[in-house]
């Protein structure tokens, strides 16, 4: 970091305009107060990124921060959150400049009001190493009401939102220097939390969490904690066209690629799931269903089980 | 970090045993919940600590760790707060290995048995970088008693916990190569966060804060939130004696020099500030006044300002 600007400069000029919540107190404070409800919990998240591992160190610093930002948010929606805000560690290489700090947070306040949160606080610090960003975010849930991974049940259907696959074809695409397919690209750099989805879920989903490792080792999850099986039809796999055109016969590719931050779900009334999709105004496929047992099976169109090779994209 | 465990296995090896908070979910969901409760508020705040910079690499891992969450228990004591638990972002360096993990979840384990908090959640992930820790730390306060930075008036004393200047000496110690005081080394491995004290001046304090960029500049923050100037007599400064034996005349270093994480903090009655260190069992000292104006000065005994060329230690 270019030495023209301390810490405390840094914070004031770029991030404080970012603290709208008042219990954050413009940043001039060691913490921030947060009131509580009787009747409600909190529900509390941590993601890190890091350059060349969960983003490429050229991607835009405005898309950088929106990425950190909505991975996180993408967690609550999950849960069935509603946001609040989010605390904001940066560990920051000399490299950075000011101009770059500015687009960042510039891509901050931009979400903030897509997304009705604030900068809760955080804290800035000088690395050697590549830029890292640890966002912990904050929500809150009727007491009761957050949505779990180990709900599922023999018999319940399983769900996700929106398309899979299309992030890590995005990916691929800005790592072969070929990113002419927007819609692909912006599905890898900037997710959209399906909060409106979780908040329809509470009380319909018995088990949720976002599709991040890929969709499958995320059932995984699911299976383990829920202590179930999950079946899941290839063919019901809500593929994109832009995807389909590129890659048409790529299923065990989408349903192992990371970063689609779509939720993956279970229930067990599809009528119900229907509603809250429609409330939500967000697009839900049917792809499975639980059964008694363990694992996560990919099955065709005859039932017979697909080998899956790699397991689950995982960044670490 | 070695291959030879994937982050699942490793989160559920060495950090899901910490997670004794029953919202916490034993590390298995995407998030944590946490109860909310009529008239009480959220206190959170973010610290993140980076090799080289905040900490030796070649420091022990479980004093590493533990340093890490002190630095940020110490911010809600400052604050009043009563912590709950924590989150933690850990960046791995490649040379991370397993003993290591174990050595730094073990001073993870052994602080919350001390100070009566969980691991929350958190997120683990490589980097080719300096191993970087950031942690969330959550505390609870009755509503309208977090303790702020803005509530100094001219007219209140001002006080600080325990003796100032130790940290600094231990890690010239440590860089010289000279760490043969424990005591001093000790005092900058292993901050002790003022928990007991930060209760007890609920409704004593007007503003408050912890010292870790030194207590000039620390105090600096109290003078310009509140708008008003503080003045401290040199001479009142509490120093150890294991620091007054290797500098004797370094007021001005000591006042400089950082990570004390004692609390620093202003109130209108010394008798009431006497009864909440006693019940704190915590020694506390008188050291300035606030008046009317802006700034911080470090007065002599004949009340002549004495030059800081330092305004204060900074980490950035």
């Amino acid at each position: 970091m270019a030495d023209a600007l301390s810490e405390f400069g840094l914070i004031a000029k770029h991030f404080a305009p970012l603290a709208t919540h008042c219990g954050a107190l413009a940043l001039t404070d060691d913490a921030c107060v947060l009131p509580q409800e009787a009747g409600r919990e909190t529900v509390v998240t941590a993601d890190a990124l890091t350059a060349g591992v969960h983003f490429l160190a050229s991607d835009p610093p405005n898309l950088i921060a929106s990425k950190a930002l909505r991975v996180n948010l993408s967690d609550l929606a999950a849960k069935g959150a509603e946001p609040v805000g989010y605390l904001l560690a940066l560990a920051l290489p000399q490299s950075i400049d000011e101009a770059w700090l500015a687009e960042f947070a510039r891509g901050l306040g931009e979400d903030q009001q897509v997304f009705g949160v604030s900068l809760l606080g955080g804290d800035t610090t000088a690395t050697p190493g590549p830029l890292t960003i640890a966002i912990t975010a904050l929500g809150t849930v009727p007491a009761g009401a957050m949505i779990r991974r180990s709900g599922a049940c023999a018999g319940d259907h399983v769900f996700v939102s929106g398309t899979i696959g299309d992030a890590g074809a995005g990916l691929k695409l800005l790592q072969d220097g070929k990113a002419d397919d927007a819609y692909l690209v912006g599905r890898y750099q900037q997710p959209m939390p399906r909060l409106r989805l979780g908040l329809a879920l509470r009380g319909v989903a018995t088990a949720s969490l976002d599709v991040s490792d890929g969709l499958l080792a995320d059932l995984g999850h699911i299976a383990e904690v829920s202590g179930v099986r999950i079946v899941v039809a290839a063919d019901a796999v809500p593929r994109s066209a832009a995807l389909r055109r590129i890659d048409p016969d790529g299923v065990v590719r989408a349903v192992t690629a990371g970063d689609d931050y779509e939720i993956a779900f279970t229930a067990l009334s599809p009528k119900a799931v229907e509603s809250a999709a429609a409330a939500a105004q967000t697009p839900v496929t049917r792809i499975g269903r639980i059964e008694p047992g363990q694992g996560v099976a990919l099955i065709d169109g005859q039932g017979r089980e697909i080998p899956v090779t790699r397991a689950g994209f995982t960044h670490f």
